[in-house]
């Protein structure tokens, strides 16, 4: 009987982590579907979902989980209910659920409350903001862990996760930069009207915790980047709570030098950071693609505090103007080795091997803490 | 400006251990509420929440979160929502959370969520069931956590808690045990009609995880104590998926030797456990309440595992009925010297002493991971 | 066996109609019993769940069914989901909703779906905003009718429903308008700090079809008051859409002469009317109380239309200044014979007679429609 | 700018009523879309989603709103939620509801508290059941009403609708049943298997206020035709509460002339009735299109009460074996003439040219109450 594996997904990142895995698990026979929700739904954050229901032979669910101005554990109980109701009715052997946002922790909540299998991508990994809480919840909801690296595999034993249930397979959205993108910079630049050809990349999301201060960050940071003349593709921001303020910011910049995009397809969006002079902010693209590519990178703030180190990421404050000029100066169009702590993109190959093995269908779905050392 | 503390709870087990510190929080100057919910709301299980009003100086809020049959999930969606209102209308200081039920989760996931500090009681512990997983998830919201034992204290801060965050009280309830309890063996005995005054308690509370056996288990297990023609007192289960097939066993028992009560006031709980000959069943006061009297108990099935050790426990299988009929041959009315792993009996006096330091209430709500070792 | 009515109350409003009809029950010998949400249980709004509770041999069961901010079809849903719990686990014998709010049609539309006996008070009047339709609604779920006049009546069998399940008894709020209020204007204007003894009242309600203008309808309202040099005791509004904006003109009215209380006790508030010069806004009491007490009153704007004919009703837009100013010179002091169109303030009576007859228990639960003429 | 009109379908029977409403629409150049939900989403029922996705040039958005099990007043909250927070998504200039279902009446509610223009088709009519009251909370709920015959219309305006908001189109589904179904009895009876072809259709859903009878109703029933020895076609009832029991009744006829069908595609259903000898149960089949083709029926029980008269409609008890037989000696095979009361099947017709009058667009969203007579 073939197997059904449901993955969720509630944003363009953790599709863009998924969809490797999922396609692999396609070929390899497995019935594949999507639980689609999130951010992927709303037009404020480019109803993301087409990208979903472009893979052929993938089974698409949607569920819109929220309205804007919800309160994040209001979103929490909708994702819940919609989601208990969901596997009720399909019962998929597994569920795979992706970091560290709320539609995650819903839905691992859901699996582990009604014993089914829930595998969970990227675990172990810390940061800061509320995903630091909801990441470490799920490692302790789901049965089986796929982490990106060998820091991330000890801190999930720690959290006493049975050793033979982590698998380290790498970041898996490596595996995608690390094959050619099929499309070059030239159609890119004409899909997404970018009229320049040196550029640096920038993306600021909220950091839940600091929401308040969101407004003032963003006016610090893309300050620092219009005085410098340089120009900049800007990735718009997820829907945390602190974003109108980071939107108020960025609606401000001048538009010639500043091309704000809300989203882009995966393709794209590789070819584009393969050629970038650098990449600026704290999405997680900083701090795990770029050393991959080599491309020099500008971490700000504390939303990515200790998720990585590698030569070609620098830190500073979002506020600190000369840091970020000293950066834009040093660093701008530079070239680094690969750097290979989360994978050298063949995490999908690992997923599907993992997935393959009687064994990992017949671990208990009762959980037990093991004590580490 | 008065400290409001507001303390969650869901079945008279966990207002057990909440109370002394409620009360001694209460006693220290700080406001203190409580948040009734789960069991206490039903009559079903007694409607123990008249206990919680019986509290002096406290401020009690109900919240009905289940009618019967309601699966796990859609309890903990509703209380996610009524207590995320509740704290949006009367922002507390500190909430506190107990153990390990789905009331806990829910409002430990409303204060991570709100950057509402709250503290979880007795986590770091190990247990069956769902249980397991909800109780190290509240570990990983909670700002502090007040633990029962060193062992406890080292899991949680295996989990990644701060060292400083982690106080090791003892279990609360131990506090009540330790002190008389104000009533007689004969007033127990009239008030809940017990015809009898050599007996033992008996408690069986369904396995989430083993739902579907629970009918087998609790007729395996009341058979044996029924054939072995001795007296006992009978707490009914809670209302735990698989509670209904042990009522079924439960009901049909003969009413002269098994005297059923759906719940005790503490009390008089505690001096029928003084009294008893030996406590059987799988409930936590097994495994912790009667080592520190020095009462012999018998833990059975997997609800306990690996919860405590201690010459007084003793486990078997639920449906070992040899091992059950020897244990009430060779342990019926011995008495151990007091077992001391959780606790002196000094909870409240710490927790008190906790929440009166300035550095409690200073410390960062954003969490971070503390790697051990 | 005793029977149980539960009343449902949302605000102080329609505390103040269902109160008379509650302790009328309980002296009967029913067993009574009060379902309390909405802005009873909010600090905005005053917090008057307290006075629910003042009532001697009532049972009192709360919910907090919003926060601020709340779209009204999410306080339906939350309120739907807690009351029909209640309902599962008190399955009182009927269930008393009043009026047109969105708790008395939530409560409705449970009773219906579970085929639990409703009673519907103030049914078949007619006004603006989602009231005239949620009213409406109200009358086809419920099975039985209390309304407060003749036009009512036969509004409510023009609705389908059966002649033999309407009781015209008045509006039941006048029932303790008729009697002495048992205090003083003394009393009444230490206890809230009135400082002047000639004053008009006045309140604006938001009306949910026309929220965007209610900053401009309050502004011109309360413009016109000011400029009249009048002194004026200010009710609050209720949280309405819309509300905020009249929150906002009103924080800004010079406070010597604008009294603003967010809400009184019944038998305060209605001395306070007695020996007011007249009534001013869009409230209920304008165009119900006021005419049976024959005091002045002005009804502005839309929300009242159609509610009420009285010859010392007068009515204009909310931002007409010369027809408030016109009312204010040719009406301020003046009284009126008492009108009686909304009976003579036996309501209560009339409301036990109904519940005391068997027929009235034996009633179908299953409605048809009565085609009328 | 192209006007959006969204239609609301909770089963395949109301989808036969919308679909050649929303097919013209589209058609006459407006933005059609649908809400799937309700019994649609379901395995159980035939997860009939499928039929309203092959609609070409039609948007479709699914939402699952229950699980097998809720309770009704669950199911509406849960619905309420989702369509809001789609609403607040989409924003529809047109929401079209049909009948009396509870995800109509959840519709209808969001659309009336959020001043979302409302079509309700197929309301003024009568019923037993719980949908009669949900049926005129939604003519109360709505803004324009399609009614199907003059006797509706006249109940809407005793309702207190405004005459000029009111379109007597017919039937919709009349509409389909008058034109060719385009297949063949030959190939209706290979696609679901249908061994014979001198056959009645019997279909009896539950009537929710009689849920604990239904059990004595359907086993009266079908004995009654298992008896005469003919051949039947069992379409499978709808998921209100009480047809669990209506299942274990039809899951013990002898399949060799029973032929137990989930649901139909509407032409194959449209073509199988054409030639059937008779129509038995309560499905509104029976009063409605039956006697459109003149095909006799025979109506059990209470759930069509008055919805129709007709020469070719019979009514019984569901379990009065005696009338049963006997319309089954005297009837099967007649055929009537047409019977026009519901229409000559142009509603889709009437209904483009209703929303493409402009004064469908300008009539205020404020409704008012309109005194009859």
């Amino acid at each position: 009987m073939t197997r059904q594996i449901l993955f969720v997904t509630g944003t363009r990142a953790d599709f863009g982590k998924l969809e490797p895995l999922a396609l692999a698990a396609r070929d390899a026979g497995f019935a594949v579907g999507f639980f689609v929700t999130g951010m992927h739904m709303m037009d404020r954050y480019g109803r993301t979902k087409i990208e979903v229901h472009r893979m052929p032979g993938v089974a698409v669910a949607e569920f819109l989980n929220q309205r804007e101005g919800d309160p994040q554990d209001m979103i929490l109980a909708k994702t819940v209910v919609g989601f208990s109701d969901y596997i009720a009715e399909h019962r998929p052997d597994l569920v795979v659920v992706h970091g560290d946002r709320v539609e995650a922790l819903a839905c691992a909540l859901v699996c582990a409350t009604n014993y089914i299998r829930c595998a969970h991508v990227e675990g172990g990994e810390v940061s800061g903001t509320i995903d630091e809480v909801y990441r470490h919840c799920n490692t302790k909801l789901a049965h089986v862990h796929f982490v990106s690296s060998d820091a991330a595999r000890a801190r999930v034993m720690a959290l006493g996760e049975a050793p033979e249930s982590i698998h380290a397979i790498g970041s898996p959205e490596l595996d995608k930069h690390g094959a050619p993108s099929g499309v070059t910079l030239a159609e890119v630049r004409a899909r997404y009207a970018i009229p320049f050809d040196d550029y640096g990349i920038a993306t600021l999301h909220p950091v839940t915790s600091e929401a308040a201060q969101m407004g003032a960050q963003a006016a610090a940071f893309f300050g620092a980047l219009e005085a410098s003349g340089k120009n900049v593709v800007v990735i718009l921001p997820n829907n945390d709570p602190g974003s109108e303020a980071i939107f108020r910011v960025i609606d401000a910049l001048p538009a010639d030098r500043f091309r704000r995009i809300p989203s882009m397809r995966f393709a794209h969006f590789s070819e584009l950071m393969k050629n970038a002079a650098c990449i600026l902010g704290n999405s997680s693209a900083g701090v795990r693609e770029a050393p991959f590519l080599g491309i020099p990178s500008l971490d700000v703030g504390t939303r990515q505090t200790n998720r990585a180190a590698s030569p070609s990421v620098h830190h500073c404050a979002a506020d600190d103007g000369a840091a970020i000029a000293a950066f834009l100066a040093c660093e701008w169009g530079r070239r680094y080795p690969s750097h290979a702590a989360f994978g050298e993109g063949r995490a999908a190959d690992r997923f599907v091997t993992a997935v393959q093995d009687p064994a990992f269908w017949a671990a208990p779905l009762q959980k037990t803490f093991r004590d580490v050392g």
